[in-house]
This record gives structure tokens, C-alpha cells and sequence, in this order.
């Protein structure tokens, strides 16, 4: 049984009590949430180190950071370092999404070495296999798509990006409408490049079942894939983004029907003005699932710093109702990430979704910037570098140039505000 | 005159009329919005070699970077060094805001080298004055703060924020009220401190028309210092800032009678969702001129990270009708910036902007991502690092781990998005 199905005959299981503590909540409601579908509680019953996590409405917005090597940059050694870099940047799951190398090998060390839920795209690594064995992507079976969704499953994967909201209607749909980015999610290529080619149906569409038979099986997270988000700030919103959404919604419908856990995957490209009502068209047309989102990146310009564009979409998203925020790199748009980038990612995605808690409510959001507002106006700066966001950088940058223990900072020296006011207000000192 | 009255009378100034174009107005319309104080041309009349610029409704949404030494940092070649990064990176305004060494030496240098228009805080540069006569900041005569106001004024100073929207009732207000960081404005708290200790009325409010006198005669635009800004979120839109701001409406209703160009400083520390309503009330408060402001901040748990926050901010607050955003660096909160991050400062709020300019609409803000997203359609790697924000970082992000000349890029390779599916709809591929 999946939590879901759990969670609808009012079981409640150790993930919802442990879960319900940590986001400040009752097990009832959670296992309501649950229940409703608006809560997925993510392991997968083969990863049986896995520290679940709930992603939904009302929780802390969760953070994910895609890691995973390229044909052209097989290195395993520094992909475990990215998550280890990602983990300690406070990332609360991982996209492993290897397209190169030994993929089973790999996955087999990060399920065993990583208690945070591990996710995965399974159609890169069929299109790996199907390179290898048939020369191209397109020259893949339908029946090895399922093999690798149910390989990955039993291995532990505990949620999968499944493009399946994609059909021949949809890519009709795309081509009379005409559009500049065409398709930029990898899966929707792969399915869209293997659809015209086989002049077939997408099997994870017209099949779907199969998905679900799996995900129920194992218990895993579905991610219905964004395979036909925009793919720039011109795109957002187009008919073939909302057919695709429609689609989703469909098969949303379904994944609950069979009990199986469900979210969508969202962009991706969305101009400011735009993502209340991207993120609200998807819960209106996807029962409400979790959304798992992209960024957004609210600009195309700033490739070297979609972090920043991305941490600006992102918290207009989830104080907008966006559940998940995948983190965007400095790197996007022109490289494989670094550990660097990695860093920097998950930090900027972390900001974001933290300004949305304090807006939504969310338990202990506000608290951490009452103390850190407290901190400041005490001038304890050792308390301010443990509130921060990211302690080391904040303890590197003010050691710079300050000397240790002083009670300003070298911003004011002897002119600190903080310090001027607090003179004459009869309180201790602070900080601007 | 001043820009203002010579708008008012349907003079078209060679600044009006080229600005018009830069902004891609009609002369007239800009002559129009400057006669009704919504835009305000920025050019002291002494500051011969300025390029002026034009802040407000409906124009591109500009940017500030602060720089400036403190007691402890006094480098004016590191300082002239920020300002030159600031300018390659795109600020449109440099804030001089030394409180350590010759600043009148330093002003003379900075008016004389740049172009662009220089703004300053002349409490800064009193306070340092009266330490240095009187052995504090509070020792200062009233007088001594008109003559320093006039003193870089005759200079050419272009703008400067002056704290006069701050006086007795405010500060019994606040101190009524309670308020966890009290004054964090550096300005605002050496008032704070003078008023206290001389027992007297805040001069800049009490002889407001000195001020003005001033600011008309060589055409300064008035900058109403935000003294009383929040420095949390917690405090955000308090009774004492909103007191600030009605105070502030009622100088600037003042300046505009004056023929005075003015607007008006904003924060600091705002949660996301009070950003709209912070800026419509200033500008209904404010008689619709230009606001400026510092940040927004959306949390104030990011320290080391806070030009991240400030980019969040900044594009809401821009798309609410802020017309002018004053950077944030990373090493807000923490010490001086230095070089590196003001350039990261510039370039977070450049993203910021432009993402506003994007939805509120400004000519030439959506070309540039529909430009962006055409050159990653046809994989023209040269192109796209052209259109980039900034695109010496790009081409090194870019070139660290990709073959030049190479189509795709190092994240996919061979399984790039826009090639698998270009091949299929018949054109060139893309990047994701």
C-alpha cells in the first residue's frame, strides 16, 4: 500500500507522525493532506534508508538539486561531491540525472549513501541504453521504456519525472501554433524525437497504466514530466503549455484513482506577471497536486546568473502555491554545474523559498528572521553568522574586514546606526 | 530653473529631448511626466560633464550602487576602482557615501571623472566634520548641516538624500510604538542622536526651505531620506514608517511647490506580499514621484547572500511602480564591499530590473529576451553570451567546460533538447 492508500483508511504511518512534528502540524492533518492528495510523503519502499520528506500545501516549500554527469563529463567521484555539496547547503532532495557512465552502478552507490529521497528522470538513462544497443535514442522499445521505470523503481528511486503528459495531439497542437523554443525539456525531446520517428503514440501516455501499476508497486513519487514547458519568457503560457497542463491533469486524475502518489512538474521560463496564474491554472486543472516547478526564471538575459533569476521566480511561485522548487545553477544555459554552482544553486533556492514561508506562514519562517532581527539590534554578530542562511560565507565575508570581536562592522565603523540610536534609546546597539 | 519649472512652462530642454529618445517617448510626453513631478531629470547644473538621466513612471527602472570608505577603510583608489566596475556593470547612478578621509578632495575627483550622476548623503560627510570640530556627531550646529549641503551642492552633486522627513513626533511615535531595530538608517540615527541630545527639532524638517533653496538653485534632485525605515521584517509598515512616509508626502508636496526636483527614499526590510502596498502608498502619499529604494530585502536571514534577497525584492517593488532601486551587495550587513561585490550588486539588481521592465512593459525589455531566446534556438553560442547580462562571466562559465566551437553545450551533449527535436520539426536545434 502507498501512503496514499494509507492515508485514505486513516492509517497513520511512522512517516506522517515523524513528518507531522517537523512541519509543525498534527497527524491528523497531515494524514488528511495525505488523503487528499495535496501532501506526497516521498520514499520509496526499496530505499529503505530513506528519511522521508513531505512536499504539499502548507508545508515548508521544499528544495531539490539536480546533479548528474554528461557524455561529455563523466566524473561519479565529483557528482558524489555535488550532493554532498548540496546536502550541506540545506537541498532536501536530489534529481540524479546521469547521462553518462554506468548509471546502475551509480545509482545503487547514492541510494546506499544518501538518506534524502533520490529522484530521477528513467528515460535518460533508457536513452543511454538504447544508444548503446540501437545506435539512437529514437531506435528504443516501448517495452524498455517500462523496464527502466521498473528498474530504477525496485533499485529505490524514490520519485521519477515521467513524461507521459505528452501526445501526438499536444505536438500537433505545438506545430500549428508555431513557437520559438519548440521543446526543451530532454524527455519531451527524446519521446517527441521517438514519436515522429516510430509514428507511434508515447507509450508512457498511451500506456500509462504501466506507470502507474509501478509507482503503486514501489511506492514511488510520480512527477508528471513538463515535457512541453516554454522554453523562454516569449512561450510562456501558449496553448500547447496549457494542453500539455490539461493532459496532466488528466492523468493526475488517474495516478489518484490507482492510489499512486502524484505531482506535477511545472517551468521553467515565466515572466513575474504570469506565475500566479501558472501556478493557479495548475491546481485548478491537477487537483491540487503538489507542484514541482523549475526555477521560474523570470528572464532569459542572466545565463552566468539564473540562480538569481530563478530565486526571483521561484518565490513569487511558492508564495503563489508552488510546493517543490527545483534549484537552478549559475551554470544554466552554458554548462554542467560545478560543485560551485551547485552550492550557489541550492543557497539562492533556499532564500527564495524561505521569503515565501515567512509570506505564507509557514511554521518557524518568521521566527528565524525575528531572532536574526533580535541579533542584530544586540550587535551579536556570532548569533547573526548562525542565523544566516549560509554561516561559512557570512563568516568568511565579515572576517575580511572586521576585526575579531569588534562590536561594529567596517560598513559604519564608529557611525553604526545601531550603535547611535541605541545610545540614546537607552537599548544596546545593532546592525543596518 | 530647474528642470521641473521649465517642463512646466512646455520647455523642451536638450536633457528632455534626448532622454525621450533613450526612453522611447515622445519629447512631450517625457516634458510631460517631468511638469508633473513623476520623472525627474538628474543633472546638477555644476556637474558640466554629466550625462543626465531620467527616473520614473514608465521609464526603464534605473540602478544605484553605493560605494564609499568608512572610518576603518580609507582607500579612495579602491573606491574610484568600485566605481568603475559599477559603471561597466551597468549602475546608472553612483552613491558617494565616504565617512573616512578628504571626502571634498574625493567628490572634486569623482564629479570630474564620471559621467553619470553622483549622489551623496551630506549628514555623512557632517558628522564626520563635527567629530572632527566638535568631537562628535551630535555636537554639530544646524547651520553647519545647510553649509555642507550647499557646499556639495556647488560642487555638483546631482541628488542627495536628505533626511527631513524625520522630527520629534515621529521618533515619540516609534519609541510609543516599539520597534525591534529601531533607526537602522545611518543618516536618520545621527538626527536621532542630535535631536536627543540638543533637546531641539530635527533642522532639515524644522528649515525645510533652506533645503529646498539649495536643491532649486543648482537644480539638486531632493532625495527624501527614508530615516525611519524599518530594519526587519518584522517591522515592516509600522505605524512609525507610515507616519514617516505622510511626512515625507507633505515635503515633497512642498518641493513640487518650489519647483524642487524630488523623490522619495523607501526601504530596506520588506516581506514579499507588503511590497505592492508599500510602493502604492508612497506614491499615493507622494504626489506619484519617483521612489527609490534600498533593496527590498525579502528576509533577513541572508547575509552574505543579501544581493540575492535585494533581487527578489527589487522586481516586485518594480513592477508596484518603484522607478529607481539602490543595490544591495553581498556584503550587506556584514562589512565595506568590496570590488567583486559591487559588481555582484549591479548585476543581481540589473536582473531584478529587468525582469520588471519585462512586465510593466518598457520598450526594449522584451525584445532583448525574445533576441536571447532566438539565438538559443539556433544554437549561436556567440550570440547568446553577447546577449547575456554580463557577458565576460558567461563566456568563462561557458568556456570552462565546453570545446569551443562546440554546438551543444557541456549540460546534455549529443542529448540536447533543442537538436533532437530540431532535427525532427525541421530546424536548427537549441539550448535549454
Amino acid at each position: 500500500m502507498t501512503q496514499l492508500i494509507k492515508a485514505r483508511q486513516g492509517i497513520i504511518t511512522p512517516e506522517v507522525e515523524r513528518l507531522a512534528k517537523v512541519e509543525g502540524l498534527t497527524s491528523d492533518e497531515l494524514c488528511a493532506k495525505v488523503a487528499s492528495g495535496r501532501v506526497v510523503i516521498m520514499k520509496n519502499k526499496q530505499h529503505k534508508n530513506c528519511i522521508a520528506i513531505a512536499v504539499g500545501e502548507g508545508l515548508r516549500t521544499k528544495v531539490n538539486a539536480n546533479i548528474g554527469t554528461s557524455p561529455d563529463c563523466v566524473d561519479f567521484a565529483d557528482e558524489l561531491h555535488k550532493i554532498n555539496v548540496a546536502v550541506a547547503a540545506g537541498a532536501d532532495t536530489i534529481m540524479e540525472l546521469s547521462i553518462g557512465g554506468d548509471v546502475d552502478a551509480f545509482h545503487h552507490q547514492v541510494l546506499e549513501k544518501f538518506t534524502l529521497p533520490i529522484g530521477s528522470v528513467p528515460s535518460y538513462q533508457g536513452g543511454m541504453e538504447s544508444i548503446a544497443k540501437h545506435g539512437s535514442v529514437v531506435g528504443m522499445k516501448a517495452d524498455d521504456m517500462f523496464e527502466m521505470i521498473e528498474r530504477q523503481a525496485k533499485r529505490g528511486i524514490d520519485f521519477m519525472a515521467i513524461h507521459a503528459a505528452l501526445n501526438m495531439s499536444i505536438i500537433e497542437r505545438l506545430k500549428n501554433q508555431g513557437r520559438i523554443t519548440d521543446i526543451v525539456s530532454r524527455g519531451g525531446a527524446f519521446l517527441t524525437g521517438w514519436m515522429f520517428h516510430n509514428e507511434q503514440e508515447n507509450p508512457l501516455y498511451a500506456q500509462f497504466d504501466r506507470v502507474l501499476e509501478i509507482c503503486k508497486r514501489y511506492d514511488v513519487t510520480l512527477s508528471i514530466g513538463d515535457a512541453i514547458r516554454p522554453g523562454c519568457i516569449e512561450d510562456s503560457l501558449d496553448r500547447a503549455q496549457v494542453q500539455g497542463l490539461i493532459v496532466a491533469g488528466e492523468l493526475v486524475q488517474r495516478a489518484l484513482e490507482a492510489g499512486v502518489q502524484v505531482m506535477v512538474e511545472g517551468p521553467g521560463h515565466v515572466p513575474l506577471d504570469q506565475i500566479p496564474a501558472t501556478i493557479l491554472l495548475q491546481k485548478q486543472l491537477c487537483h491540487h497536486v503538489p507542484y514541482y516547478i523549475l526555477g521560474n526564471l523570470v528572464t532569459d538575459i542572466a545565463a552566468g546568473y539564473d540562480h538569481i533569476a530563478g530565486a526571483i521566480g521561484a518565490t513569487t511561485a511558492a508564495i503563489s502555491g508552488a510546493d517543490f522548487i527545483c534549484y537552478v545553477t549559475p551554470a544554466e544555459h552554458l554548462r554542467l554545474p560545478t560543485a560551485e554552482d551547485v552550492h550557489a544553486g541550492v543557497i539562492a533556492t533556499r532564500i527564495a523559498t524561505h521569503a515565501a514561508d515567512i509570506v505564507t506562514g509557514v511554521k518557524g519562517a518568521r521566527e528565524w528572521d525575528l531572532a536574526m532581527a533580535h541579533a542584530r539590534k544586540a550587535l551579536d554578530w556570532e548569533k547573526q553568522i548562525e542565523l544566516s542562511i549560509d554561516p561559512p560565507t557570512a563568516r568568511r565575508i565579515r572576517g575580511e574586514r572586521n576585526e575579531e570581536g569588534a562590536e561594529a562592522c567596517s560598513m559604519c565603523g564608529g557611525f553604526c546606526a545601531m550603535k547611535l540610536v541605541g545610545e540614546h534609546l537607552g537599548k544596546t546597539g545593532g546592525s543596518c
